[in-house]
């Protein structure tokens, strides 16, 4: 399989750009942008611009009404053969993606509600959509040198959530780069610096996933009928911090069978709604949906991924999810060792559903009476809440009538 | 107990600030620095300013030759009331500590080994030891509005990893605010956003801790012998990465009884070394270090943490340490679990240490021969490498002859 290269490039106000000296890895070369230097070395085979709404001022030319045609009209400026007004057009031209963001400019370019969220948002979305898009990513270089105010803080973490998801749901390692050069000075050669290189393995991507719901304050934040102003949706924070914590505990017989389809379609519709109000030549991004948005969509795609569309899901199968998912080599070992100790006693499971305390010679008085403790301790498999049966050979497990108990350990 | 708050703000060349309208929940004010708006609606206990040694520039006065010679020219800049240079001089005088930075700028600063490493290794440096110096801070608010360039981006990280640290070893929740203003547009009012927030428990930054190790390429970037230039000691990388896994798997009995005190101490008069070279004005920092050192330090000093001083470890305090430092609340539980079936044979456990697995009624055959998947499955307790005894009516635990073979299994 080919390893591919994505060179993702922040940049602010590209018509104030000079030619540079820059240096990287020994070589030397002279760019409007470091990109173009990193371009030429590390030879990407996607190039990914995030640039800023905010340029209209540059465009000169407020002609649009929706926030598609007024970022159709930031793109054609940035691909422009013009070395007068700015010098990114070799850059742009090759891009193989460029994202206008809705970015903050002082009065001019103003989100509904203060705050700087949905650059952060629309980072996160458009890069996954477009990472998602493609299939051999394992190296990604972000510069984040010509970013300007917010924009490369908020840029690598939305970047590093939305590489996060994609090396879950791709099941790749990806190498991430991040860099940015000395600080202009006139006439000076600039180092092109490596600021943070690193392998993002799935387990990494995990804890990256699951961390911001680790706090009591966050549930609050993910109730999208306060948030999502102008939301059409609703789902119960009450699932998601279920789901992180399924996630981080490695219950996947409760994420195997648990469709939280509807909350992803719902998050996703919210994140994915951007639009524009345009007078005087002002511009109002609307709606504001707050970052926390962001961490609930990155969470539900990644259990929607582990979702396996049936009343029940195979011992074999569980494994596999074990063995991909698991936030780390603990989790992993204490399921593998419930599904050989099941495997021990597999001639007394028969093809009706039959609760493992039973199975184990208990007499199943205490069905659907979780032990929160031996849910955790056992990789999800509490004897009192877990049923198994066989199929054409398979061992299947589910929670049957006591995912509601389940549910209620989540917590 | 007071719960006490702190205000740090990252600044490049205040020299440049102009009088500007913040906006901050509600409220409006003109000031220089955002952070002095920050300041007045947070009403901080501790100021915490992060400037950088490129102010010289500024100061015109290169008359010193050392580190903190130089430093003190810049903090003094800092502190003039005068509004004819710069205007951070109300926020500089009352602030409680002033970092200066090596900062590299184009030419004129530079580290003696090109890259940005030190800025970032001396902001987390600086900020933890003053942090630790102070017991209540439970609020930590850092505004990135002023950085330039690589500021934000390694400021914000550096002082997230010296909060975890500081978070664990004072046994606290901080709660972290991050803020930026709007970008700065002429007679705008700007406001000063949230741009993160979120509480930081134990939890959350040991898995901060821990998340660089997960990494297969790191083993070669903790090796001092390579890493730090004029570096005086040693330690050995595999040391390292076998007290990473032990903290993320939880494995305390491992970690009270491994004394890392040599490597801790290496590694911090490493990352605390800096003398600078100045000739014609310009200024080389040296030596350079790694980034990944921050890291191995941020371990070491928990694991130090952690680390008991004694031959073994009561339960007692195993399971307080299980409570503490636990990734998350799986591995406490298999911990604590654990511990419940050791008092449960109490009556077993002579007063001369005896392997786990003789008290347990096995024949003891395979002494120090652990097996990886039982040793993370157990919370650490793997009987064929584990002792017990008692000693005033508490019981203690040890590996005693079996840590070397332990210690192959942490990997």
């Amino acid at each position: 399989m080919t390893q591919e290269k994505a060179l993702i490039s922040i940049i602010g106000k590209p018509s104030q750009y000079k030619q540079t000296s820059y240096k990287f890895q020994g070589n030397q070369g002279t760019y409007y942008l470091s990109s173009q230097m990193l371009d030429q070395e590390i030879n990407p085979n996607y190039r990914i611009l995030i640039a800023g709404m905010s340029l209209l001022d540059d465009v000169k030319n407020f002609n649009c009404k929706d926030y598609e045609t007024c970022s159709n009209l930031v793109k054609d400026y940035l691909k422009e053969n013009s070395n007068v007004d700015h010098n990114v057009g070799p850059f742009a031209r090759t891009a193989s993606k460029i994202i206008v963001t809705p970015n903050v400019f002082g009065n001019k370019y103003t989100q509904s509600k203060p705050g700087l969220d949905l650059y952060f948002n629309y980072v996160y979305k458009q890069v996954l959509d477009y990472l998602l898009s493609l299939d051999n990513v394992s190296e990604v270089h972000l510069d984040v040198t010509h970013g300007i105010n917010y924009m490369p803080v908020l840029g690598k973490d939305a970047i590093t959530l939305a590489l996060s998801v994609y090396s879950i749901l791709k099941n790749k390692e990806v190498n991430f780069s991040v860099y940015n050069s000395d600080p202009y000075v006139k006439d000076a050669v600039l180092n092109i610096n490596v600021i943070e290189r690193y392998t993002l393995d799935v387990r990494r991507s995990i804890s990256n996933i699951v961390s911001p719901f680790f706090n009591q304050n966050i549930e609050n934040l993910i109730s999208p009928s306060k948030v999502i102003d102008g939301g059409q949706c609703w789902y119960k924070p009450k699932l998601i911090m279920r789901v992180a914590t399924a996630l981080a505990s490695g219950n996947f017989i409760y994420l195997a069978t648990k469709d939280i389809r509807d909350a992803l379609e719902c998050v996703e519709n919210s994140i994915s709604t951007i639009n524009l109000k345009m007078s005087n030549n002002l511009i109002e991004y609307y709606p504001s949906h707050k970052r926390q948005l962001v961490n609930v969509h990155a969470l539900c795609k990644v259990a929607n991924d582990v979702f396996y569309r049936g009343n029940g899901i195979a011992l074999k199968d569980l494994e596999d999810l074990a063995k991909k998912y698991s936030l780390n080599e603990t989790i992993e070992i204490l399921i593998r060792n419930e599904i050989n100790l099941i495997k021990r006693v597999e001639g007394s499971i028969p093809e009706d559903p039959k609760l493992l305390d039973i199975i184990m010679g208990g007499d199943g008085l205490k069905k659907c009476n979780a032990n929160k403790r031996n849910l955790f301790a056992h990789g999800g498999f509490e004897r009192k809440v877990t049923y198994l049966w066989k199929s054409n050979d398979e061992i299947y497990v589910s929670y049957r009538d006591c995912l509601d108990n389940v549910e209620n350990q989540l917590r």
